[in-house]
């Protein structure tokens, strides 16, 4: 006898969140997140380069919140031993799930905290602030968190929305340069998928944008925001369209780890953005000028457009292997067929590419 | 200037999963799974005492699938260097996010690897054959996953519902004795909090399920399931009302803890819900006779219905403390007002408790 029984999940309602872009609003977040929040305890998840730069002062004023201080920042510390750490000080502060993190930092503090509240006692709130061109242009919007494991990027993760996002771009103008330049390539790769016009302004304005102008840096966050919230809005677990986000990714994931992280991120997508555009051009996809165009305002972003001579090409291929997008290991590659115009084939926006043209291009860049 | 942009996260449409119950099924199920689940790349885990059992052998036959083995077997595994294992497992095999997690054995195993299927590459689906007493009647359903800290009971978790559940109740004849009794210590809970129909049932039958007859083991499979179930649907994400399935549990996670896990989660349980049934008894919350009858039926099964002697009872107010439910370091707990009815206070199905109350139950169990 074969006896069943059925569990119904409801169905979850909608539900939204609010991004906030200005400039200089750190001292007054306090207040607001206090007010908004009045229900919850407060961990504070940052790292020591916004400690120096005297940004986590600037949030927490006079008060005494349990914070954790990444050590050392950047990626190498983006990793499922920093998320235990992580777990462990909540629960040595004895709380709960009334507590709402705060992650104040760049695309690594952002992705580690954002986790570590995912599975805290499974699951509380998150709240982003962004401070590196990077997560106010890409990880701080979306819902992606991750932490790496020994063999690849996030390999460990979960879809968590925050319950806001808090983008001050005066914490900018603090950032070192090349982390500033490299996290504009989030920048260049939403006007290529979604927007020709963005493009244009990029192209136009991005002296005043490497300057710093504060309006500037308001403009290019809202625009981000906007390109990056209709498509997770669209597809907000990545079932496909999200997949656009990934342009220039699925190469530039594999050269970042080939690197040993001595690439930044950012710096590591402006490779792949030209390896996307590459086999544009092999498929026939691409117009006369479109990658020039492409190479000519990454060249002045000041990000490398070849890849690295050290690089193994061996470790590459393996690499792309593993990477989240393969199905049945074959590497899929988002692609435009014309600037902002994702290309769509049989209905998917990750389209699986040959492995030998994948190894030609290689041999190119 | 305050820019500001809405994100629109989508509803997520209802969903659901069937639970099967049947004796002696494990050998078909393996076709069943490659029939419903034909896209999927396959992923077993399971620990050493089903190995022994016949168990996985019979559910793989002559197929040759990536298995996990914890080892050794049952609570002390369940922690995050497991579940750390695992991923570096699947990621070793080349999986993708096109894998399907089976989780065949006790609640540790089903803990362990809903948890690995929720954060791996940020979610996989995971299929639950649950192969103990206490599996069947509680953990693989309902969709909580997670695995200790050094410091505390699942810290590490997240909310991910099985695909599937396939319930073989032969796979009970080979768990032994004490594990048998101790996993009918939730059937009890279901009862006592759900319907006392059911507690009549289980009063007046109790031989013939330690018999492990198949009819009645089917029985009280399909009783918990839609016990269960039904708080499950009304309440997934533990607002409210599921809370009360933690019947027994604020002190019965304390304790289990403080034996450093001699006792079993449902001795420890047990204990629990004597516990209550003495805050009841406290609070003009008891009916005559309830309690006896409780003892009576837990003390039928051989489960302890008093604390250790050498349990430190300082070490069990600072757990009961730390437990999840906690809101401001007071501990809530899941009372009844009568056999099969939940007490519920100001709409809350977990009250406050005083402090000084419960360290004079304490002190009487």
């Amino acid at each position: 006898m074969m006896l069943e029984h059925e569990i119904k999940i409801p169905a979850s309602t909608a539900n939204s969140y609010p991004i906030r872009i200005a400039t200089d609003i750190l001292g007054s977040l306090r207040a607001r997140i206090e007010a908004d929040f009045a229900g919850y305890n407060k961990f504070v998840v940052t790292d020591e380069n916004l400690v120096s730069a005297g940004h986590l002062q600037k949030l927490l004023g006079q008060r005494d919140v349990p914070t954790f201080i990444i050590s050392p920042a950047g990626e190498t510390s983006k990793n499922i031993d920093t998320a235990i750490s992580i777990i462990e000080a909540m629960e040595k502060a004895y709380l709960g799930r009334d507590t709402l993190v705060v992650a104040l930092g760049g695309g690594t503090v952002g992705d580690i905290a954002g986790f570590a509240a995912a599975v805290f006692k499974r699951g509380v709130p998150v709240l982003q602030i962004p401070t590196t061109t990077v997560a106010q242009a890409d990880s701080a919007v979306g819902g992606k968190t991750g932490v790496d494991s020994i063999l690849s990027k996030n390999a460990f993760g979960a879809f968590w929305h925050p319950v806001a996002v808090y983008i001050d771009v005066a914490t900018l103008t603090t950032l070192e340069d090349r982390q500033f330049r490299a996290g504009l390539v989030e920048s260049v790769k939403h006007a290529i998928i979604a927007d020709s016009e963005y493009f244009d302004f990029l192209e136009g304005n991005l002296d005043a944008v490497l300057e710093r102008k504060p309006e500037m840096l308001e403009k290019v966050a809202h625009w981000n925001c906007k390109i990056k919230g209709n498509v997770v809005e669209a597809d907000p677990g990545e079932q496909n369209l999200r997949r656009i986000l990934n342009y220039g990714h699925t190469i530039g994931h594999a050269v970042e780890a080939a690197s040993g992280f001595e690439l930044l991120h950012g710096e590591a997508v402006a490779i792949g953005i030209i390896a996307a555009g590459l086999i544009e051009i092999e498929l026939g996809l691409s117009q006369p000028g479109r990658l020039d165009r492409t190479r000519g305002i990454l060249e002045k972003l000041g990000v490398p457009v070849r890849l690295p001579r050290d690089l193994a090409q061996k470790d590459l291929i393996d690499l792309i292997k593993r990477d989240k997008k393969a199905v049945n290991k074959s590497p899929r590659f988002v692609l435009i067929s014309e600037m902002g115009q994702v290309y769509c084939k049989d209905g998917q926006y990750a389209v699986e590419v040959a492995p030998d043209l994948v190894e030609k291009i290689l041999d190119k860049l």
